[in-house]
């Protein structure tokens, strides 16, 4: 068996860093026993209580540009987090630093697999009682290609396999109306070639056609596929109108002097149910299609989140997520 | 002064017509004052408490083929509402039906202002103390030209003024980047144009560029445009993520025995911030661009919701806002 290498930890990288992504790393690493390698400047983190470091002496920015700094910025935290899943020295990468750079290293220094044109972010949504129903593309590509939408019901496919379990995922479509043909060009000719049933029973897919958007956390599809345009804006109208709501409600009860003696009781039944529904809070994002494994965090991830996001990360190379993504972007004999 | 024209109302559209449409009815023509003229088969509608009715002996169902049903279904209670504000007869006219066949009649019947080259369904997303913001287009139009969106923010200008009173409204953008340049090709194409500054100062628009979904509900901008592929992904997107929260949030507070004795003082507090966000509840879609005031609301929409958007139809045709749209779109001097 070969030696289990190490989740390689952007410092550097969420709006507080590195404070939360080195007290991510304490817990991922004593409490879940997941080796990690932390990619940073060693004089800004501080104690890491042993964990072992990468050196990287520069940031890349949240609003940098991606492309620019990866090509710029060499020592930069992502992109040596990047080189050292490239070169074996670790298993995966975490960031929840910039989300252009990570693809943007991802892509340069990891490069793509075979069969893949794109690489899409994955985001799963959280369902009730149920398994999320992981939404791709989330923003890598805001104008795609038919022929992408269908690498990604593949992608997605081996990714709800692998993460949560699922033999046969239930593969749809989001779009604008139920009916078969109903949608805008892009979905229109993707479906045309999703009805194709080939690329399904190539990896195990079970296609379910057409999903609307008030379906999108109604459990009825395990991935659903879409421009990374489309799922940006899903992804982040929700995340903002969840944040809003949640404000408003807090505020409301917090001034309620009739509620004041039960407030903790509300809380334990309504904080739950907004942190279920906060994507910050539920798993990281993870790009599929390149030759390595990169998660991406929100970067007001709290060091919990970021704690699971590592160990999520573990877990996908322990599974050897990659040949699952390889094995299913194969036609079948 | 001429003659108030009634509100055509659709009185077979909706989950549970004619019940909830007519009792709307009642509600806008007895306690609000608003002449109304409900259009459906009167042995169906029961006691109207005196109301006009224009008989309509055909239904176009929700899940009908939108353009067909119209063009087969000559007597339909839609298409009679349209032909009622293109003869003069009505206002306005407002259907909780197919919500495509109420475009489709309305284009074909109604027809488009000089200058559109297609209408758009703008609606408002609730804004805490503040006004609503107004996306458009929510539906009408799967696939976009760059032009069609300068043409929105046009229409959008004026349905903003008109609507909530803003003089000048702040017109932006829904895309994936803050940054300008950011976007899919459509957006960017688009904030090419929208950047020459003639079409703000055409229809007195303040053009604040780029909006990312997060910042959807967070009152940045008065009217965000897209193309109606996105913009019904958004919007049903809130609606479903919401209403499984709400559902979600009231069963398990209903079974809390702590909170039992404080149930209504918990609900006092939540059930108006979920009723704020749930979009059924507030006000009706617009359908933006045509010779004549078309309202569209939820299927689901209670008899309240429904005799509100009755009130804003007949407040609108008194406010003369096709007029406005039509100066909205001139090129200024």
């Amino acid at each position: 068996m070969s030696e289990r290498l190490p989740v390689a930890v952007d410092a550097m990288g969420g709006d507080n860093a590195p404070g939360p992504v080195v007290a991510a790393a304490k817990i991922a690493s004593e409490e879940f026993g997941v080796p990690v390698l932390l990619v940073g400047d060693p004089d800004r983190l501080g104690d890491v209580d042993g964990i072992e470091i990468l050196p990287a002496s520069e940031v890349i920015e949240m609003g940098a540009d991606p492309a620019g700094s990866v090509r710029r910025l060499k020592d930069s935290s992502i992109v040596r987090a990047a080189e050292a899943v490239r070169d074996g020295r670790a298993s995966s990468m975490l960031s929840a630093g910039n989300t252009g750079a990570v693809m943007a290293a991802s892509l340069l220094r990891i490069g793509r697999i075979r069969g893949v044109s794109r690489p899409a972010i994955a985001v799963p949504f959280p369902v009730i009682d149920s398994t999320p129903t992981t939404l791709l593309d989330c923003g890598a590509n805001a104008d795609c290609q038919p022929e992408w939408l269908v690498q990604f019901a593949r992608l997605g496919t081996a990714y709800a396999r692998t993460r949560f379990g699922l033999e046969h995922p239930r593969v749809g479509v989001l779009t604008i109306g139920e009916e078969a043909g109903k949608g805008n060009a892009l979905v229109k000719a993707t479906c045309e070639l999703l009805e194709d049933g080939q690329w399904a029973s190539d990896c195990g897919a079970n296609y379910v056609g057409n999903i609307e958007g008030d379906q999108l956390m109604a459990g009825v599809a395990d991935v659903l596929v879409c421009d990374g345009f489309t799922g940006n804006v899903a992804l982040k109208s929700l995340e903002g109108a969840f944040a809003i709501f949640r404000k408003a409600l807090r505020a409301d009860l917090a001034t309620n002097t009739e509620l004041a003696p039960v407030l903790p009781q509300i809380a334990a039944v309504t904080e739950p149910w907004f942190n279920f529904f906060d994507s910050g809070q539920t798993g990281a994002a993870m790009l599929l299609g390149t030759k390595g494994i990169s998660m991406i965090s929100h970067g007001s991830s709290s060091e919990m989140v970021l704690a699971n996001a590592i160990r999520t990360a573990d877990e996908m190379a322990t599974a050897d997520i990659v040949t699952s993504f390889r094995q299913s972007l194969v036609a079948g004999p």
